[in-house]
């Protein structure tokens, strides 16, 4: 379906969609055979829109497939068509990285229920040619990893040479492994959890009221009402954000510094440049995300438990895994700190599967993946080399 | 005053106010000398809402103040007269407890800016008979320490044998041994900081800004239109809340225990114990507390950097005190954590005062301050043992 335009697809897409989706391929999936979600509704056809870098080999075996996290999408190296930012992990893909185009055919999916051009709440409901705003079902990350299996089915692609992907792509990277063993021959699961902790629970769960509270979100139907609940989704993106970041990242970057100001305003506005810095991040979010996108994804994350899915043993989830897995965990970060890690290499030990970790000495806190980690690099190029000679990969250096 | 009421003092009192007056002590201070604020602006009069236990002795030398956090107040044994629940700190004041109301005379007073009896926002400005609003003046620790050693001139008490409070009580505490040395015979600040930190001004920034986004809160004149922004300070509160405890005491209180249900719902409802918590959470201090209040007292904190008030140097603003301090802190407080509390350790000790200090083992988080921890009690009445010889204390055992 890449490279034509389904009109049939193309209802009611938000300017962001519309713009993703002239930068990017799309396929029609789930038309003959809709895709059995979670929740139990049958969904179909639905849409996926990717990205690609570089090309498949003969063999069909230098397919990498690049899990986003939550506000992630699929243009990985490129300027963002809606955002003009760079893309958000071109320090690890692109001509001469570590990822390199040159070697490997990088394929990175939005996720379902993402708000990037892939099927999700902003998509209308085939049944009644509305849009499904908060009636879409809500999706788990075992949905968003069979909608990135189909897309490798249409895509020709028997298996992957490596899944990789940090945070929420890292919870993705792990149930691949999971339900999809032989398809995986490495897998790269960073700055990631086997389940999401309490604690993640709860600052989602703040984020999601601090949405819903806001008036113009109007049940979810905000588009119908030409609003959106900005305020709400910007509180949100500012909690979230200070989770992402440490204490001592946080510190050193801002500590008490003032906002153009020699002395403290004595009033509400931004007195501090972390305030400052905050609203910004609030603000510039809104105009790149969905507010209901942003319900339907924390919730996945916040029923991951890959254990709970296998009679309460992660262990299980692993058993006889063909996949040799290379895992990342950062000192600072404490949204997923080493010991959610240290809990899923002691699984893969359980299991005898083929396992190395690192945890990696750095105050950036979780958002350390997405940054430039030369320990990460060279972890994952080292990892990946060896994987490389063991699939027999032609142009190896 | 207390005693009596004045009817000057008791425009348009919320029925909070009315309430929590009716159960306390209040003094009308700053009648001929207005209190000089940190912003600039001249206040008075001005009243302040106390509460007492036990009998100052002949000598005046048992005095003890209770230093209250952000959103505690002077109601710290009794059931709440707003709230109907326990004394917030009743675990260490009582009869036979820490703090023996039969050995000390004990005093609380609600903080400037507060709201339950003391002016804050809630309070009409003097010279428009109007609401303050928004319209009241931005306050300081400092500011509220500075009400409080009014009240003791007001109530005959030349000096306190003890200053004591956790969270922003301890910046009340290391306030008071800062700028009335010779008034603050020892000083126990808990759980505490000398400055509050970047990641703690974001916490709060975001709290604000989820009042300030609610369109009930209307500027802040919410009670001249009857409403108040209930869901954004429940936002505020539910954020607030998850970081006064540990990932493990979350973890180990709720998990991914479910709520009232067997499977997962597939919605937005509370799935999760931990999202009905927080909700609960949300909604009950929306009950107790007014929004403006808590954009005031939440920039306080904010404000607060004793070195900064001292030329940048901590040890500065304890040179030559004759003070006793007893410091303690939590090891899972990750909103206060103990490198915090060290650093004005070695301030104190380079400014050569008698300081103790005890890293109390806890996974209770932040709140642990206000909980049954046994070995902040044996500390304290250690510390306060020592501190009652030294000052010739009778009765004393």
């Amino acid at each position: 379906m890449e490279g034509t335009i389904d009109p049939s697809l193309f209802d009611s897409l938000s300017p962001s969609e519309l713009k993703a989706l002239a930068h990017c391929h799309h396929a029609k999936l789930g038309v003959d055979r809709p895709l059995r979600l979670d929740c139990g509704v049958e969904l179909g056809p639905y849409r996926v829109a990717y990205q690609t870098y570089g090309t498949l080999n003969a063999q069909k075996s230098n397919a990498i497939l690049i899990c986003h996290a939550l506000t992630g999408d699929q243009f990985v190296v490129e300027r963002h068509p809606v955002t003009g930012k760079d893309g958000w992990w071109d320090t690890m893909v692109g001509p001469g990285k570590v990822l390199d185009p040159a070697r490997y055919y990088i394929i990175c999916a939005n996720v379902l229920g993402g708000c990037m051009g892939t099927t999700g709440p902003l998509a209308d409901d085939p049944a009644t040619r509305k849009p499904w705003n908060l009636r879409f079902p809500v999706v788990t990350v075992g949905d968003m990893v069979r909608t990135q299996a189909a897309l490798l089915d249409h895509l020709g692609i028997p298996d992957l040479f490596c899944v990789i992907g940090g945070s929420m792509g890292g919870m993705q990277v792990l149930e691949w492994a999971a339900s999809f063993p032989k398809r995986v021959f490495s897998a790269v699961p960073i700055a990631c959890a086997a389940r999401h902790s309490a604690q993640n629970i709860a600052f989602h769960e703040v984020g999601r009221q601090a949405i819903m509270a806001d008036p113009e979100w109007r049940g979810g139907d905000y588009r119908e009402y030409d609003t959106r609940p900005a305020r709400g989704l910007a509180v949100a993106r500012m909690t979230a954000h200070i989770t992402y970041l440490s204490e001592l990242a946080l510190q050193r970057k801002f500590g008490r510094a003032l906002q153009n100001r020699n002395a403290l305003g004595f009033g509400f506005d931004a007195d501090f440049q972390v305030e400052s810095y905050l609203r910004h991040q609030g603000s510039t979010f809104v105009e790149r995300f969905d507010a209901n996108s942003y319900l339907y994804i924390t919730r996945a994350m916040d029923y991951f438990d890959l254990a709970g899915a296998h009679g309460g043993s992660l262990s299980q989830a692993f058993r006889g895994s063909p996949t040799r897995f290379c895992l990342m965990s950062f000192t600072s970060d404490w949204l997923f700190p080493t010991r959610e890690s240290r809990q899923i290499v002691h699984a893969l030990n359980a299991a005898a599967a083929n396992v190395s970790f690192v945890e990696i000495e750095s105050d950036k806190g979780h958002d350390a993946f997405l940054l430039d980690e030369p320990e990460m690099f060279r972890t994952l190029s080292g990892f990946l080399k060896g994987a490389a000679i063991a699939r027999g990969l032609d142009g190896v250096r």
